[in-house]
């Protein structure tokens, strides 16, 4: 049932907008809604492997890459960058209320179905290619694939 | 008629965001429509009392409600937090051009039927109770209820 | 077909944000769907003229447009305003990997057809008027007129 498609831009890089976009694309593909994110700009370090190791770019490319350095693990908050503390407080917290973390969150999405596209043109900018992602990763595409799912979906959401 | 349901995730505790959130609110509204409004995350500062008076918690849990501090009156514009000034000044502006405060527009959003959710998978994180929150929440749920919602509608938005 | 309507609240006046908007909105229109565009609050900035030549306005005012100011080639990266050589790396890259300029953008997106709506609420509020403009922009209207818009289409977003 097409209108049952939920899409998922994930533009921002930061841990709790990524636990909140992954909260409901889980929640919603155990509904047995489809379910498609789309990780573009910031969103692209979601699912960018955990090392640095990028040797071979450009010096510029190196800096948009240290500035945004990736993997689900290094996620900062939004709120509490300048406390540093604030993140691993969150750690913290959700590990004592046995809430699962973003890497566990992503191989549920995964497990339930969850559609996942990298955006090529930010990838482009961003001077990433297809080694760099995480394994979950499904399709490398631009915007024309992303309208083509929402427009067949009500739930589109640009986080 | 289902077409007509809007939703809104109001992720964000920033006082510009919030207004946004509730001038679209209180226009669909006003424009008949059905409207849900989910507070998770940061956002549940903008459904929280006033006081901070948060006794008996933990540490950490005192430590995101302190960065976290709620009640629609704190709440800071996200462009502006470090210049102090900037809050106070679009505050003015509002009582100048006589817009409605942030309270006033949650107190109308009430009137006309907008539907308060309480995210309770962020409330757990922040030790937060249904007695922190405004008299104005209607309902604590998760993000199934949200889904349902937002699947019957077709204005689904992320603030 | 009006499921075929594409609406995008600009709410940000961040260049990332601004680009990820566009860069949505020409694809959508390309495919043939119909896209407008509110801006709203800091969006406003995104279709400010460049200069900040805003006299006759109180101090109020003109701090907030001070704090907001506006013209597509000022905007700032979101997450690299305090590096500032983050804007025009950038800059660098989208010129060496020959991508479209926020400004290109803007009239590829009007060359489209793509409906170019300021939001009224905040023009007020930020003391802007419709002389403030560039050309682009096709109406001053409220969240009443966004909201019919949207409420014909399913992929509708706040950025």
């Amino acid at each position: 049932m097409p209108d049952d498609n939920v899409t998922i831009v994930v533009f921002s890089g930061e841990l709790d907008k990524a636990l909140a976009a992954f909260n409901i694309a889980n929640t919603a593909a155990a509904m047995g809604m489809n379910v498609s994110m789309f990780f573009t700009f910031w969103g692209l370090g979601v699912i960018k492997k955990g090392g640095i190791e990028r040797g071979g770019k450009s010096f510029m490319q190196w800096m948009m890459g240290l500035m945004d350095r990736g993997g689900a693990s290094h996620l900062k908050l939004s709120k509490m960058n300048m406390m540093g503390a604030g993140t691993r407080t969150m750690k913290s917290l959700m590990k004592k209320y046995r809430m699962p973390s973003l890497e566990e969150q992503i191989k549920l999405a995964k497990d339930q179905g969850v559609h996942f596209i990298a955006c090529t043109t930010s990838m482009a900018l961003m001077g990433l290619e297809e080694g760099d992602f995480i394994d979950e990763v499904d399709e490398l595409a631009g915007a024309a694939t992303y309208l083509g799912l929402a427009s067949e979906g009500k739930v589109n959401l640009f986080i």
